[in-house]
């Protein structure tokens, strides 16, 4: 705690004129399946002119660290784990042109190199050259980089992933402006969610609250929130949406009753579930969109195309989000008012204590919904 | 022959005055399995004041005529095959306000009530109150209507299913309205086919031949056709394309050579087989657009949603076609001469031989495309 | 007040059934410029199969009714005023197949044949057979139909222009769903209003207040309000919108700080004046979308292409607004609570007051917003 | 001549370790209104990290460049002129990174900084700390550059404003990417020309040209070409166009004629004039789109918004080009043969006799069409 307080009073000083290595470089590293520890890491710095390091004042647990967590081992040796963190520029590459020492910033959970083909279509997830944090690749392969649960990161690409915090906002407004709010909203974006329209969420976690928060600001009239926790349901309810708990109700039933028997316009999985898959492949009417953003790792859904697709012409999407790209359209919002992503948080920790944070949210202790740690 | 030179001539005389009981009423009839004959059957009467009977001049056999001379029996006893025809007003109901007897007019294959939430959509595939010729139904159930594979039919809801033959075009030019050209055209636009893009097309039969070209209409920089039968992919490459032959090159390896690594931008499947959906979904960008247009009857699909849909950010669609959407965009491109339907017909018989038509095009006998019928 | 009481129990009990030719049939009349009278008129009957008689339940006076009643003289005698309104289906021709004598319905202000290629692409104010109510025609031209400021009204093309009112809402919910709540909600249509933007609204009359409204559910980051009127201002500020007073704070200058420095992405002008066309034209950003809602009636617009669109690649629109395809997206958001359109009601009146009803809203007196009508 | 040759020799040998010192840096020069002259010029230089120099291969005279010629004395004393041209990097700045000494590319006419907002929306025209080539601005203003009708030019913002030319494709097949290709196409996407559209475009000149193939790229039915010179509308047949001469045709009856007496479905104006800016408002039927491509420089546009956009349901756009935007959709078409930029071609001059060329464009001699200049 003291050290955490130093810190915090030499942050708030002049951060970027603080010499890095005085302070311990502390971080939470997989070391293998379902074995983490925070450890002493080696100081991140830079590597190429577009380089830049970060030093982290806020960093949450995601869901799909917890895939991490319970997967196969990587045969990556020992890694630092995280994608969702924010804090001050530690320091900067030469080709690095958009920002400075001291700045207060976002880190993008996806990296592109911003000079690729699908860069340039806003499809950084898909970065030809991509990297990631942790032992995430897409198509084109990528390496490993240290994630961001940790006391600081080397950010590639610093001018493509790298967001200045505007003034005025605190840290836990826009931490989640770094992966989940915008996979949230992405949900809602591949749905096509319009005004007007009744859309279902499966699923009450982190992303499933922002995939509802989203379809309500694009103008859904209804939304269906579903999940089998009555808890999250009730808060569901709270935050504008007409919750459904399973056992009780038919969803494909309750949907049709609130559409004049048509079927819901859109649907969104943010569990990751080849059942729940199905289910909202069934729930959506002819012409209806479906959006994928829970992360079905593992398993196959098997699909009879006819009966699914074709038969009721459907548009099915899923993705890895960019934030780049949806950050612009997020923060407007949070600035002023009309979105507050802090309820999700139930757990605020400090980043030594983040093994027992993993622990919390996996085993779905103490009504947690989101862990955010402090370095 | 006979009967048919007197028809011929009597419907260049006044077809919409001739009075229907004249004539034998005859019909390609569906009597189980694989079991077809061309007889006898009730002529066609207006049963509800939207209704209207079109004699018909000009038919054809399409690929989903040969999912259900294949399939299961239907358990509903003999049945008029056929959904692409044209014809002459013969009849019409008191509600019909477009339509007049004498007029020559295309009706769409997939029927819509015109009146409901989905046909107000342009989904008229997936009307709430849909009929359709023969045995297809969609997610809300419908009759079964006897097909247009005769001499006459009844259509249902005429203002919204039927449409006008401008003057100046002959039969063939406008026959594959009905259908498969607006199928072919709806893989371009469910593809999201864009000026510039690098598309690939799997089958070159009816369907992939007009998802082909409609994928030059609408800009396409390069179309990859792709099949099994070298001459077809030969006919593909004078009409613009870049043939494929998979058992000669890689068709993954191809679309990134022609796209300096980055993967096709779109993909038409227009085979029906699981295989070929996976490989539409493999041989597409990040970002990539997937539209299954072949009917995968029976098998389902398995798919690994993070390595397919999630990974790569894909946008997969398939669907029923919706003539009423598309005819209005593709009619002219038929008037101005950009675009050329009758290329696909091998075949053009009589009604009365349609059985032997079938075969045909069963067999894939002497090189047959397209097999078009005389009543 | 007896006459009304009256009919008002008749109407509760059976409306559809009651001979129409036992009441009078009132309507408010266009006499010549400036020149109005609540006097009787002629029952309407059906004219052709496809029409309706609608018994008159409420009626508003619309911005554009106060251009007619200062335009100049139509030379088209007198005629009934009057586009918005509802009430319960009296007759309906032999056509009509989607209402029943009893059905509570809204009717468009614009009427579309439903048939022609403009009313099947949804532009039915474009219709090519168009007729309006009052003296409004469109490029292919129409006839005058009376209006429903009276008891009851003609309408053509029922099927086309008419909607169910679902149970469970009151008619002051609906009744601007005919036309001045879809015309506000188009101004952000046309504007591309969408998540996260900056918006202008010029004009906080009925029309504007509804374009507020329609730009926040659509996902504006914030709305900026502009009036002259304090009091509609303070209004503005309540319902989520940022008010800006002309003569205090610089539009231009507001809406940069606003925006980092760009300027507005949309801007929406409900006024219909040539200097506010102006300033919504400047006010955006490069790449901003304009929409012009207001009725620009008479003076013409002087714009200096190269500034004002070339330069900054503008998109600008206009129109006359298409209740038809609005109509499905906004009621369900009344039905589920997230839009109250009675909120700009200020004035409830007898439709035997509606001259002085007139007179309150052309002079701006008591705060006047929305003067509502019932026969 | 002999200087060319030598040049070209040396260009074909290895252009980019050439000291640049070695040649003359010849440009054409702004010296005051309708005062151009060949004259020796600084040496460009790179200024900032982002630079490049290129040493320019071709570049050619743009219609705006007359503008520039017939305009007002900027009052910036002498500059040099043109911003369509390609050549090879001689150096390049420390940051940029996409680029490398002797790399064959083309120089978008406009220049974004490629890290602004407007930038990051494919909106570089609007760049907020945009640049350009010669004495144009944006909203933001900017400072002059010297242009590219000259030996050598210095680009700002490298990375983001020069592309790549790929092997096998000519120099004349690419250098109208640079600004009046994407210009033409631009008129198709603001107007969104779609398949089976009638489209008008106003105007045969080079832009007028690149719009009607654009057009007909994007599979419009028909295109009617309007010119007053009747040798321009001759090759605009040969292309598919549909010619019309508006002293012997009338534009709105052939449009009507052409659509079933609906109007055209979108018109481009490629002139530059407040009469033809008209005429496109005009043609277009309901819910038309107008784009106005042509330079309207100078009087202003009035326009009776109720007629021409309202009463339509209109939207018109205009815009200064962004090629970054456009050539990776348009470079496929011209390697894959779709499109043949070269054909608009008429002369080919020397740098040196590039006053002369300016001359034959301004005077329509020579049936000029194109004038392309090699340094």
């Amino acid at each position: 705690m003291l050290v955490e307080l130093i810190i915090h009073i030499q942050c708030n000083i002049d951060r970027s004129q603080q010499s890095f290595k005085e302070i311990a470089m502390k971080a939470i590293v997989y070391q293998g399946h379902k074995s983490l520890a925070v450890k002493d890491v080696p100081d991140p710095t830079i590597q190429s002119p577009a380089d830049a390091v970060v030093r982290i004042e806020k960093t949450a647990i995601c869901g799909s660290d917890l895939h991490i967590y319970h997967g196969p081992d990587f045969g990556a040796g020992e890694f630092t784990l995280g994608h969702e963190f924010l804090g001050t520029i530690f320091d900067v590459g030469t080709d690095v042109s958009r920002f400075n020492k001291g700045d207060r910033v976002l880190v993008s959970c996806t990296i592109g190199c911003g000079g690729c083909a699908l860069c340039d279509a806003n499809l950084y997830s898909g970065c030809m050259t991509n990297t990631a944090f942790g032992p995430v690749t897409n198509v084109f392969g990528s390496p490993i980089n240290p994630g961001g649960q940790a006391e600081a990161v080397r950010v590639p690409f610093a001018d493509t992933n790298i967001f200045k915090i505007p003034d005025g906002l605190e840290d836990e407004q826009v931490l989640f402006l770094t992966d989940i709010l915008p996979t949230g909203y992405m949900g809602a974006d591949l749905a096509e969610v319009s005004p007007g329209d009744t859309v279902v969420v499966i699923g009450c976690g982190p992303v499933g609250v922002f995939a509802q928060l989203s379809a309500l600001l694009r103008g859904a009239a209804t939304v269906i929130a579903v999940d089998l926790d009555e808890g999250r349901l009730e808060k569901a309810r709270l935050r504008g949406c007409r919750p459904l708990y399973p056992e009780k109700e038919d969803l494909n039933e309750t949907a049709r009753q609130l559409t004049a028997g048509r079927g819901a316009d859109c649907a969104i999985e943010a569990v990751g579930h080849p059942a729940t898959v199905q289910s909202v492949l069934e729930v959506v009417r002819p012409g209806g969109r479906v959006a994928v953003i829970g992360v079905v790792a593992g398993d196959d859904v098997r699909m009879n195309l006819m009966q699914t697709l074709t038969g009721k012409n459907i548009t099915l999407r899923s993705g890895i989000v960019n934030p780049q790209f949806y950050i612009p359209k997020l923060l407007p919002m949070i600035q002023t008012g009309r979105l507050d992503p802090t309820q999700i948080i139930t757990h605020r920790m400090s980043l030594s204590d983040g093994v027992r944070g993993y622990e919390i949210f996996d085993g779905h202790e103490e009504d947690v919904l989101k862990v955010v740690l402090t370095p």
